[in-house]
């Protein structure tokens, strides 16, 4: 199965392919979409959404894993975070790609075992789950190849656990913040 | 110049069709986009943006007015909303229609005359404005008619100064907090 990770952003987003086959991993393509500072937001966005879309062509994953939204740093650059989130989920569901949330702690204990893992430990164990000689660059493409290998860590164990056969299980719920 | 008015939100989505021919304006249309509460996040913007789509190609406004996005109130509830913005900006992006954003601030000047109006004067001055026997429902429908308006007379008035000559000087601005 190959997992996109998306790390959203509005001047970045961050984007990991992993395939995942019988709970082993191995990343087929990282990277970064980024969008110039001095251009108009909307024509921002479409950049966003046209990229997208073209690696979804591309690459044709069978899921997209993204991260939870929180605004905990700066609420007014988070404003444009969450735009360009739309857009980014727009894309993928007009593709009928399934969409998977995870909180930071659930990538953390899904790569290090660890929910309260630091940020360094969290690119550590990316490298070494994917046998890669470095850590992805730039930071946005090592946490959506984080965010990914999630995904399929938390998939495949999902797969194995007695309630595996309720298709759908894993897909995106929608949370109360969003309703 | 038909102006489509967007009061952007997530479960529902208010919009208003506003015409403006030499300082005078007429509602063309006002309605509602709602979203079902038990639908996942992806399917509800899916629907957003398809309904606006049908919106933008039955309508063919010449501009879209929308407010301006600010996180006073609930934080959670804005990132639906934000994320509902991004996907209402990339339709018109999509479409070639210029998005002008106000702030609240500037509606209640351009529609009452006084930048601190209550939200029931600007109700009643758009009503008188537009000659309606009634304010149009729901709120979102008319927040959005408002928004409208707004854009209608600032825009002649643009028009009408000195520096009007300069073309889009009233197109979208990014602003500090999205880039």
């Amino acid at each position: 199965m190959l997992i996109l990770g998306i790390d959203p952003g509005f001047a970045i987003v961050g984007f990991g392919l992993v395939e995942a086959d019988r709970g082993r991993q191995r990343l087929v393509q990282c990277g970064a979409i980024t969008t110039p500072a001095g251009e108009p937001l909307p024509a921002r966005l479409r950049q966003i959404a046209d990229d997208m879309d073209l690696l979804l062509a591309q690459f044709q994953p069978q899921a997209m894993a993204v991260e939870e939204l929180f605004f905990n740093n700066n609420i007014t650059t988070g404003i444009g975070v969450a735009q360009a989130r739309g857009v980014l989920l727009l894309a993928a569901e007009r593709r009928g790609v399934p969409i998977f949330e995870y909180t930071p702690s659930q990538v953390k204990q899904a790569v290090v075992g660890y929910g309260k893992a630091e940020k360094r430990q969290v690119m550590d164990m990316t490298r070494r789950l994917l046998n890669l000689s470095a850590v992805p660059k730039p930071d946005d493409a090592a946490d959506a190849v984080a965010i990914a290998l999630c995904h399929a860590r938390s998939f495949t164990s999902r797969l194995q656990s007695p309630d595996a056969a309720r298709p759908g299980s894993g897909r995106y719920e929608v949370r109360k913040q969003v309703r």
